[in-house]
């Protein structure tokens, strides 16, 4: 038998309406640097989709290479970003935010996520510090929906969290890199006309939601970088052929089809999660999204590791380790079956 | 009749070919970042190409990241690379070297080459002057193969640069944006054998040669910088489905392709040439690749441009404009008989 | 009656020496840029204050610039420098590590200490981790000494430090900014021959051991960057007259001035200690340099604040807080009777 | 006979009253940072010598630190300056603004000086390329003057100039490292108020007029970046004894020490000018400032370089070479007449 593969949401390619439409259009002479219709197209149904007539719009290729881009663009050289210790730009995305000069300033995270109110405290503690100018000034809160945890802000949550940026008056800016498995959330009571609302910037993930790569970034348009095209050519991200991730994201916002692949995820996990109960296993937090933490004995683990894949987490005790299995728009009931048998 | 479309090679999507094979591999589970059999096929295949064994590739997504990664991680703080004046470095990448912290040293070109000689003197002088010491070291000679202006250089040429540059003990570069374009040319005598000799790194461009986007990046093993993988991650280049670039070039490198289609766009540039020629105009300087660049008088110009896409250049005089033609990889015989019925 | 001031200890000017010997040799026509005989005795008399004669020495003008000039020319792009979580690289110099481009690793800190074994582990953890190409790489430690809370490494803990960095190839880097008064204390079992034997770069303070500005920055021989002096100058940090912080340290490293004028500071600060028990003063933790820091009610910290220069150094609770009194190379016994008159 | 020194205007150390006020106030106890009595005085003495009541003054320690620091933090990331290709930050900072992320333009220099057409050239072209968002933005005009020639700009051309990047909305930056001696030069029209009227930033050169370190940086109100001192401190160049650069331009700033010392140089400048007329040299260009420029046969040149100080400038031809001869506020007028002697 082969072996299944829960080891991430990037393991498959593209759903299989990109690739027809990637060569469906394949021949024809298109614009480059984004100016294509395609892309165009695209922008045009995400600000629909985001109740938002005169968002900005960007494609770019990857998490780190968006979130990057976004902080260096928007903060000044004297500020930081404040984020989750758990962050993945505080964690891992190998120091791509201080290369291009900028401090991640760490919270304290529960369960993946930061807390408005901990937020508020430490930028009130920081204009009150008498040495503050020599210090690094907050100037954005990151936040990740889901969190690296596989955990969601409340709407309420988010209010509260856009409340403080804006009384502070730093950017808010959220990493969606798995923003469909968080919309189609069956816990959830937040919609992406809400994030586009309470966030100055967020990107809408394409790599980790059936795109081969792709993130859709939105700006509130107020707050947009100037010749933004041109400080993503600076970052080497700019692709010639910007119909790649046009057409990507026309045909993920066609028809829904970006909520009804994220949706599959949500329902296979539902699943996982069932078996896993049923198992009797341990979750080392609860998580209404794709991605499930399991704490698993670690001979146990071993014995399973040829016949499923998982990814390592972090070590729970000398005896434990806590596993991630992770669905994706492409995961099958007949996987989670599969699963079911091994354990 | 619909417009017909010279003006860049970057303007249609990827061989179908390509698209065949990510759609045949699509739903396949495969390791992220890179280390997917097709990434590690396609290093070997480019290996081979290069006859060069313990060559180190890798696969980035377009020239500019490219170039930037490269330089930035070869260089030492206080060195520059040396360029001709009209390289795409020096020019038209948005100042993304000296965003990462290096300075473009310009060298006067000629039909968009240095010269050996001129290198020479370059490094020669700079060590010469006393002040040598408050200026930026050249650590770098940088050329593109073919040249922004289609021309390329001789395997004498690139031996002198060669020999100048190890002499002196600085890298030699190789943007290969359109390397298939000069590797089969009519009128050269360079193989990518003779570029894995006598360069240190050089790209093999995707982008403008039948991919939707991707370059592989070839380094002399002793030159590879350490950890090099997080070095891509830091900049933001690192692609999760590295199937994306790695599929691409295995197919590119499978039977010759890149070869074959990348004879295709000098097949049509030699047909154009003898339409251009034939039809009286003046060529701004000979090229042997897939550009060709003519000048036209500004009346003539606008009156064809709605029937034939071609790129502006530069200003000739008052009355005469430099234009581009480019043929690609995907042009066909009987776009170049339609132009020739509309001149 | 004035004010008296024990806010810090770089509110006078320079000791008269220095200036006597400023005055002295001013009309002299010296070469410029460091290559003045001045700055050459100076290091001359650094190195065998050091015992040992191939040090490499150069003078910056302040600690943020040495400490950012050492960190980014010695880190490789990919690594990140250990550090204590109250180290001033970590807070107090506005981001100027990561404004370089690095990011600073924070470890907790044990009264301003970093302890060898949990660097062993940080470092070890972090390779142990399969997600460790995708995070910052450990590059060097980053100790003070004093630290920031005026606490002092013994000989052996500066030895476990420095054998746990040789184990795993990192740099040993030590910030000096007071190290006169760590090497005169009277509970130091530590050597400035130890210090060079130990670490791989540090530097001696003088900006606030009776300097006007000025460090002097060690390198052991082997670990230097090359063109060092380009490095500095491309970091605004070279100063055309460099006679001004060669006769400085060549001033203080003269019949010992540097080692006479700390101790001076740490008998004042012992005097202080005395003064501040017997008047039953809670001290926040024992410090055994010019720095003491004591806790005092707020309504009380307010009536002498304006008789008593001290500063602010964090809330203790709601009614008390934490404050520093520094003595230096210029405090008088005087200061501290008047002081005590004053309590 | 002692060897007299021409070689340039940094070779001796403070007027003598700089030192002398250094001595004076030495003991007292001064805020740090740049908030001391001295240093808010100088301020308040510069901005009436601008005669500009609400200018912006800060200072920073060298040349070379206070242009990478105006220029990143005025400039946009896409943004670069144009500069003479002979500009100080075009050649001789070690690439210290490239470091800093931005790219220098180099324009065509005549004399040393940019022309107001090319700039407005230079500035329209960049718009009317079809390129240009993959190019560098220009983002402000550097100029230096005196020049690295020793000429000066006419009141009409800083007014052209001016005006030319107000247009453009551009910045105008001057480099005053030799401010003095371009206002006191016998054939100027331009004041320290045309100055401030028509820059938007500028600096008053301490370091090679009298003083042992130190620019005063002036910007208009409206231009200077917010948090400029985290800015500084950021970047390594904020003292904390901030007094060090306060006395020393409060003492230059005070019975216009700054303009009668600069004086000198040009009044023992032009003896030299005479004496090398008489002795029949040829000068490379005329200098109207404190630098000459004379061309000499390297026989000659070899056979005075042991009697007399003066600096190479650049080869002349196979026989010649240029050789700067620079007074200074401490040059002599016996200087002179011992050069005469040995010419």
């Amino acid at each position: 038998m082969q072996k299944i593969s829960f080891e991430s949401d990037y393991r498959t390619g593209a759903h299989p309406d990109i690739l027809r439409r990637l060569t469906e259009t394949n021949s024809e002479s298109l614009d480059a640097y984004g100016s294509d219709i395609y892309s165009e197209s695209a922008k045009q149904k995400i600000r629909k989709a985001c109740d938002c007539d005169d968002a900005e719009v960007y494609f770019l290729s990857g998490g780190t290479q968006t979130n990057l881009i976004v902080i260096s663009s928007l903060l000044k050289s004297y500020e930081g970003v404040i984020a989750a210790d758990t962050g993945h730009i505080s964690i891992h995305e190998a120091g791509a935010i201080e290369h291009h000069g900028h401090k991640v300033l760490p919270l304290e995270h529960h369960d993946g996520k930061i807390e408005a109110e901990s937020l508020d405290s430490y930028i009130k503690d920081f204009y009150a510090d008498e040495n503050h100018e020599h210090m690094v000034f907050p100037g954005m809160a990151y936040i990740s929906h889901p969190t690296e945890n596989g955990t969601l802000y409340s709407k309420k949550e988010l209010e509260d969290i856009s409340a403080i940026c804006r009384k502070h008056n730093i950017y808010l800016y959220m990493d969606g890199a798995r923003l469909g498995y968080g919309l189609m959330s069956r816990q959830t009571d937040v919609t992406l006309p809400d994030i586009a609302r309470l966030c100055d910037a967020f990107y809408i993930g394409g790599t980790k939601v059936g795109a081969l790569c792709g993130e859709a970034l939105v700006f509130r348009k107020s707050v947009m970088p100037k010749h933004f095209m041109t400080i993503i050519k600076q970052h080497g991200a700019l692709l010639a052929k910007g119909r790649l991730n046009g057409i990507q994201f026309d045909t993920l916002f066609t028809d829904n089809l970006y909520f009804r692949i994220s949706k599959n995820a949500i329902d296979t996990a539902e699943m996982l999660k069932e078996v896993l109960r049923e198992k009797g296993f341990r979750f080392a937090w609860e998580s209404p999204t794709n991605q499930q933490f399991v704490i698993l004995e670690n001979e146990y683990m071993k014995s399973i590791s040829d016949k499923v894949g998982f990814s390592f987490w972090e070590k729970y005790d000398d005896n434990h380790t806590v596993v991630r299995f992770a669905t994706s728009w492409s995961t099958k009931a007949e996987d989670v079956e599969k699963l079911k048998s091994i354990l």
